[in-house]
């Protein structure tokens, strides 16, 4: 490669992150180039290859624990919204201006920070005079078409969740009605709302439709969406080992199926803490159902490379940890002898088992993960 | 490996992340699963371990560009200090405490996380009113030796640059009379004053002891550290390969060497954007010297994996991006017409050219660099 060409290529990638990033991962590509190919995938890799390269219908029959229903790989339906549209880009200021917050602080964006996949990075998020709540932020990336949001599943649409943490004392410490004062006594935000809604009143419905008008927008291709759309050269030999692996002996579509990769229910996979120091009971605190103690929302595995640490209170720092735990059957801790009759005391969910996946294994799945 | 035997690894992962991390890197040694050894590293693997088995005084010779001296690798000296010391221990209410700002709500951690290497992960960090400045925040972790702070090494003494963030508008926008006001009037800290002190009136020179004292006391070892130790079995197969390339065919300790990984000097890598929008002329605004136009501080690649993005303005979101730029021998960028005759137009250092690295060694040396 001529020092010119290497200078342009420079250029572009300093020019544009994006670009970058795409640039490594076709290098990943290079069949000069694959230091991932160890024995066991070698041997398959051939094999697996022909497979997946074709049609879905084709692939290996999916593995479930329990021959759970499972819903199909597919292409992701992104929303029809743009940034060009007025209550997108009204959402947008919203999203980034502490003045949702009392203390002029805290934005949208404090938690969830796009540079971050609009999380950010931290077990559990900081809000108002630094104080932090128990749970992980999520991405907000590619939720357009999610039935339940938070952890617990506490909001069930997409305007409602837009304005929880605008009250929750931890987060922005707020009202919506001081928050409606401030936007209604702003000159530039009545406009940009006239324009938007036609309306020279803010009210909360407008609040909210905007708000979750910007977020429902958020949507970021990655590398897996495109070999899901038909560029099957985008994913190498130790990933489509990994997606084999994902789809039969790891049975991670049990809970993690279909075009977002969560079964949009709650499950006990054993990190409640059940009467200890940082005892979180999950969904239970929603429904007050004993068979929901410990239960949490399965997340969406979309862009999961990008949104450490994990799980309900950013227990894990690498996917690495989760892939360990849930290849040993998940985390199943007995009662002590003080409750040892407590009817509330939550079984671990019957469907994780020991997996035995073999290192290599292990490796290829998170390989694949990371295409998310 | 029986089921007991998982569930009891599975339960010491939760409890302990850092012993989490640790499990990962040792599978990586296993011998059975070595998925990085493409033919390269297979070919030369063998003969680089015996070599980098041995003691540093007998590994290949370090390749630097104009042969510019280098101080050979070595373990790093750490911080006699300790987390009992009451200083540290003080320093340490004050790092977390958002008394320090103004509006009562950014403390040092909130750019400076311990769940993110003492960074934020963000391309430059976000203070006072959501305000961001041009710089990425820098790991706070093993700097007990360094010489210069900040960027564009505007701060030569850890008592110095412990309160510089308190006084600037965009970070903590207060000032040190009024942090010292409300610290004397706070009962608590004059107690811990008192104790660590011995003083009954909280002046700038204690604040700026005890905040530096627990930033001095930051340190992690690193894989890399176990392996400077003795325990060579702790780089795999392509991170020896790796560490070989930093040595010698990449130059890395042209200004990269020592226990630090730093020559603690300041250079041009060509992202100044002089004359553009994101311009920043770093040491520069310093010295005023025409030489520093564009120059940083070299960073310690101590921890660099957990730092991203890199660079002093958060450019570069991942390792492979740095290392792809430096192969192809740094940003150039050529002045417009309007700079032609500019006498302050920087040149690139001549430290950087072409390197001609395969696909393979860039994979090592990030690999490499993981381990740091």
């Amino acid at each position: 490669m001529s020092r010119i060409f290497k200078i342009f290529i420079a250029t572009l990638l300093i020019c544009n992150l994006t670009a970058c990033e795409d640039e490594t991962s076709l290098q990943q590509t290079e069949p000069t180039n694959v230091p991932e190919c160890g024995p066991q995938i070698c041997t398959q890799g051939a094999a697996l290859r022909a497979v997946y390269d074709g049609p879905i219908a084709g692939w290996p029959t999916v593995q479930t624990s329990e021959d759970t229903p499972f819903e199909e790989m597919a292409p992701l339906e992104r929303p029809a919204l743009s940034s060009q549209d007025l209550e997108v880009q009204l959402g947008e200021y919203l999203f980034f201006d502490p003045i949702l917050s009392d203390s002029g602080q805290i934005a949208c964006a404090s938690c969830h920070n796009p540079d971050l996949a609009f999380a950010d990075g931290i077990r559990s998020a900081i809000g108002d005079r630094r104080q932090s709540g128990p749970r992980n932020s999520p991405t907000l990336l590619d939720k357009a078409n999610q039935p339940h949001f938070m952890w617990d599943g506490s909001s069930d649409s997409f305007e409602h969740q837009a304005l929880l943490p605008i009250e929750n004392p931890v987060e922005m410490a707020s009202d919506i009605e001081s928050v409606l004062q401030r936007l209604n006594a702003d000159e530039t935000y009545r406009s940009r709302f006239q324009n938007a809604f036609q309306t020279t009143q803010i009210g909360i419905s407008e609040l909210s439709s905007a708000l979750s008008a910007y977020q429902r927008a958020l949507t970021r291709r990655s590398r897996f969406d495109r070999f899901l759309e038909g560029e099957r050269g985008r994913l190498n030999d130790q990933e489509v080992f990994g997606l084999h692996v994902f789809r039969t002996s790891a049975r991670c579509m049990t809970c993690h199926s279909g075009p977002r990769f969560t079964d949009d229910q709650f499950h006990n996979i054993g990190l409640h803490y059940y009467g200890r120091r940082f005892q979180d009971l999950g969904r239970y605190e929603i429904t007050n159902n004993a068979e929901d103690v410990g239960a949490f929302r399965t997340p969406s595995l979309r862009h999961v490379s990008r949104t450490a640490p994990y799980m309900h209170n950013g227990l894990f720092p690498s996917l690495a940890g989760i892939v360990n735990l849930y290849n040993a059957g998940g985390a199943r801790p007995r009662p002590r002898a003080e409750f040892a009759d407590d009817p509330l005391f939550p079984e671990t969910t019957d469907l994780l088992s020991e997996l035995d996946l073999s290192p290599e294994e292990r490796a290829a799945l998170v390989a694949f993960l990371e295409t998310l």
